[in-house]
């Protein structure tokens, strides 16, 4: 039976891509209206695994993916970096002089800022997904309307690209990582990357203190985040990344980090997709 | 003559609020499509100063508006707290049992979903904004149809709040920050708090160094992080914010920082709004 990855999206979204390139075209796809869904389809057990976009190179982390891990108990057991491209799509035997109105994602809007200003007749208008306005054009059968969207979606909806890759920053690389419910266990020499989260307190230095334990047991940094956490002011969340050549590294970072935080959380233990 | 003040939104949004507790009610508002558009006015000399939502307690920080600032040179000359309500409003004389819609930005459905899963027979509908959703559903006239809205905006539109404050966390503090195009100089004595960025590289202990360096010199961290730079792999830029008793204290830190870090800059030295 093929696996069940829960996405954010429909077919055609750049979710749908990094499953595709993770698990390969025999997967059984669960399409989510939001990242909440996807967390109900994976806790109802309705899904295996999910894949969530967690950050952008042009936008930062995707926060409250963070919390949704945090507060359901979920692991990541994996990531995967996908660059984004950008691709003006339409109707088909349309040029861009026929396009009055381009439909996107706020995110995707902004990323195209460069190009869009070179086409004033253009009128943008912001919507809530990218695949789905592809499909609207489509079922609708939208004349003078583009969408921009995953080159997938035009395959997928039949439309053609009337502009490819029109993206102002042509590396625009996002994260997604891969959760589950249960923890994986990865066997230990595959494991060379992990997310953890801590609370410090306000005293001042508290962070620096941290991170030096870090350096010392050979970590690098790769990501940090803080997060003031509401109940408790002057107290804030840290959720950070390393990498690590040997696990044992790691293995000594946390047990110092148990005695020493008072809510030390190891989110997921995985493989880089970096290296 | 009034200030021009630029904010993100129409009259009744959270930053039209915002604009008025920190300037007052006698300023003439500069409304703006996007935070893009808030950046063409000042640098236009269209608007004097500008209020952008920069973090939020639940979904953390908007790093576009991070390189917003970055990159167009703007400074920050102060920063203010806002209480986000979500108010559930429609046309008069309607009650939770004749609607059967909802629309809002995606952020505001998110953070009122476990009231709006009290009430299953209303569908959730995003859009781009809330206070524009509200003049909308006046407009047009729109029976059944709800918007999640700030309390100002139910007052601008003849509209009636139906159930007031929906958010599941009551306590959403958004930090919003007063942007310009030249440095506004404050005494230093009433200067307590600054926002710099810096680059380091991938090196083992890097970020744990300048910690170090901004303990020894007392100042406190209250907001860190990371953003990977597109161009060039494994360096990171850090967006920081300390606060401090003594400008002096702030100023050697700088001074330090200066030597060590390729690529220091102040984005702006200001007054704690929280003490």
């Amino acid at each position: 039976m093929p696996l069940k990855i829960a996405i954010q999206g429909i077919k055609g979204s750049n979710h749908h891509q990094v499953a595709k390139e993770y698990y390969g075209h025999d997967i059984d796809l669960v399409e989510c209206l939001s990242f909440h869904d996807l967390v109900d389809r994976l806790l109802e057990g309705k899904a295996d695994k999910g894949i969530m976009a967690i950050e952008n190179s042009i936008a930062g982390s995707i926060i409250p993916n963070y919390a949704l891990i945090d507060d359901n108990g979920l692991h990541i057991i994996g990531e995967h970096y996908l660059n984004i491209n950008h691709n003006l799509m339409g109707l088909k035997g349309q040029s861009i002089t026929d396009i009055f109105e381009v439909r996107s994602h706020p995110m995707a809007l902004l990323q195209c800022r460069e190009y869009l200003k070179t086409q004033p007749h253009i009128k943008m208008v912001e919507d809530v997904d990218t695949a789905e306005t592809a499909k609207r054009i489509q079922e609708k059968n939208l004349k003078g309307i583009a969408a921009i969207a995953p080159k997938g979606a035009a395959e997928l909806y039949g439309l053609e690209i009337i502009v490819p890759e029109i993206q102002t920053i042509k590396n625009n690389a996002t994260r997604f990582i891969v959760v589950k419910t249960k923890n994986k266990e990865l066997p230990k020499k595959e494991i060379n990357k992990a997310s953890v989260r801590f609370v410090t307190d306000h005293k001042r230095g508290s962070l620096a203190t941290v991170l030096n334990v870090m350096s010392d047991c050979n970590l690098n940094l790769t990501k940090i985040q803080s997060l003031p956490i509401i109940e408790t002011p002057w107290k804030y969340a840290f959720f950070v990344d390393v990498t690590f050549d040997e696990f044992e590294h790691f293995a000594k970072a946390k047990s110092l980090l148990n005695i020493m935080l008072e809510d030390f959380k190891v989110l997921g233990e995985y493989k880089n997709a970096r290296l």
